[in-house]
């Protein structure tokens, strides 16, 4: 990568806060001279009968030309007819692993104080497979589709990041000794990619113990790899254990070399709007962050990281979130200002 | 109920630590004079053809008969050809709810002092239906059954042991943004419930948002009712925000009243046997405190379950697992002290 040559990435500001802190990474990019060209797309007012949901095709289209790109929060309309906005997205753009990673940020207190792992979730099947019917009235079923393709997938992913990042163990998530085929089916792939692995520690542990090592001593685990909905589940556990999904970024892998960055906290409709000027934009600049690494554009990565992270500790321009008093803007101004 | 009438309960010694923590709660209740005459079972040595199991059709005979019992670890033995002995004691006996108090111990610090909740898990449906198969080769599905049956009758529990303990809240716990149907029918009998009980407040939380908002800020809860694996994963958090499952009682409630106290934790095959005398009987204590209760034993119930808490307030014989040298022996008498 030479730092002449300006890279598109498809930009979602999405709804809500979305603008105004997709507005500050605009800022903090351009301080920071990060040579990214934004290519914007909002969310529809009406449904695009090609995508059958509020996203529109050529925002799609986009993300699939750049390989790249950034979102904020998109709040889906309520009403028939339509798909989950964020489901559309995974769905439409193969985005099959979900990493969030999550650290204890200095100067910003919480219970805990040693959290370092990363989470990594299958985000393409499992509970989400939208197959559900009624069987006679009174009982109903919703069917868990567990498959080697998107198992094998997630857990390469997994290993990979793991080596990658230089982190030394994988913890694969389960219930195995109740969902014997499903998840027995996905930690066998976990094994079989762990195999290839000898310089990863590699660990299988139950979702209902792992959820209580995380609270009791979440300095217990590095890489945790898991079906869709324990991801959905301990993401934001672990989210919770430093602060909340508002100070953790996220960044959606998939097929091709995709990613797709995100923050996915909500759109906060109560505090959104210039005149409030409240919002907290770390999560999304932390995700910015991971779209530059995945584009190797480390060094900036880096330099913006630790701008965030020191202005944040230093705990003299903190968002009303973090209990301070600054707006998005006098935030955001001193991140540039460490930078 | 008279104090002069002994009621006859079933008694699951369990294994591993099962036996040694099984003697301390005959000892609390000698010396607390409660009136109950124990009628222990064993899990046996080779597979009962009429339970499929390693149970003992006698062993739920008796508990059918007694509708009482208290039960501490049991592991399943490791083959082919039977059921889990938990899963087989739910099942065959109908213990449709699992009550799970979880409130932080004064003296015991951990992470969180203000946590005082319940959940309440629906016990036999939901992901453990045990209906799994494989599609095609590398494709395998769980079915996930809801019931308006199971999940009106889990809920009427919820609400009944809200309002008869002085409880405020119900939250019902769920992914009904992912799985409609089943969780959205779960959902619809906690609502219909509801109604019934216009003094207690209820709401709805997502299991995602729930596991965040439970590390954030344990104290915005206070009874959680929800699906099975939700209640799997949850109750195991809990337990970790206060200490862990060594320090929190369960109670199974049945069709017909059927109440079995259980021990959640595992049978620690490394510290069991007599020379060793190191388990904590916190876990299977507070249990039986649950089943006196149950049996309106209030007295009695109030009696034991202050002397543990002060014994472990008081710091002074604590054991192993809680930083403390205490054998299992002396800390049991010295609640026997305490009483
Ligand atoms: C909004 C919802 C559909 C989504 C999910 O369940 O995956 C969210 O919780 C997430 O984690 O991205
Ligand atoms: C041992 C296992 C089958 C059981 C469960 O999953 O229900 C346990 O975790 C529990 O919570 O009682």
């Amino acid at each position: 990568f030479s730092s002449t040559t300006p890279i598109t990435a498809t930009l979602f500001p999405g709804d809500g806060i979305g603008p105004e802190i997709a507005e500050s990474v605009k800022q903090v990019f351009q301080a920071a001279d990060v040579p990214i060209e934004w290519e914007e797309h909002y969310v529809g007012t009406e449904i695009d009968p090609r995508t059958q949901s509020f996203l529109t095709w050529e925002s799609l289209e986009s993300v699939r030309r750049n390989r790249v790109g950034l979102k904020g929060p998109m709040a889906t309309p309520i009403g028939k007819g339509h798909r989950s906005l964020n489901l559309t997205l995974r769905k439409e753009l193969n985005l099959y692993a979900n990493v969030r990673p999550c650290y204890s940020l200095p100067g910003y207190k919480t219970r805990y104080d040693n959290v370092n792992l990363v989470t990594i979730r299958e985000n393409t099947e499992g509970e989400y497979s939208g197959l559900e019917h009624q069987v006679v009235r009174g009982v109903v079923e919703s069917l868990k589709i567990i498959t080697r393709a998107a198992s094998l997938r997630v857990a390469e992913y997994a290993f990979h990041y793991a080596k990658a990042n230089g982190r030394e163990r994988v913890s694969a998530i389960h219930k195995a000794n109740i969902m014997q085929k499903t998840d027995g089916l996905f930690l066998k792939c976990c094994r079989e990619v762990a195999e290839k692995y000898p310089e990863i520690t590699y660990e299988e542990v139950i979702i209902d113990n792992c959820c209580m090592m995380l609270v009791k001593n979440p300095a217990l685990f590095d890489v945790l790899v898991m079906p869709n909905l324990y991801g959905d589940i301990i993401s934001d556990l672990c989210a919770g254990l430093v602060g909340g999904l508002g100070l953790t970024p996220s960044c959606n892998i998939g097929e091709g070399g995709i990613a797709l960055a995100e923050a996915v906290h909500g759109s906060a409709p109560d505090i959104a709007g210039k005149a409030c000027n409240m919002a907290n934009p770390t999560a999304l600049l932390l995700s910015s962050v991971m779209m530059l690494r995945h584009l190797n554009i480390t060094d900036k990565a880096e330099r913006i990281q630790n701008a965030i992270i020191n202005t944040i500790a230093e705990g003299k321009y903190r968002t009303a979130d973090l209990g301070g008093s600054s707006s998005t803007t006098e935030f955001t101004n001193a991140i540039c200002d460490n930078l």
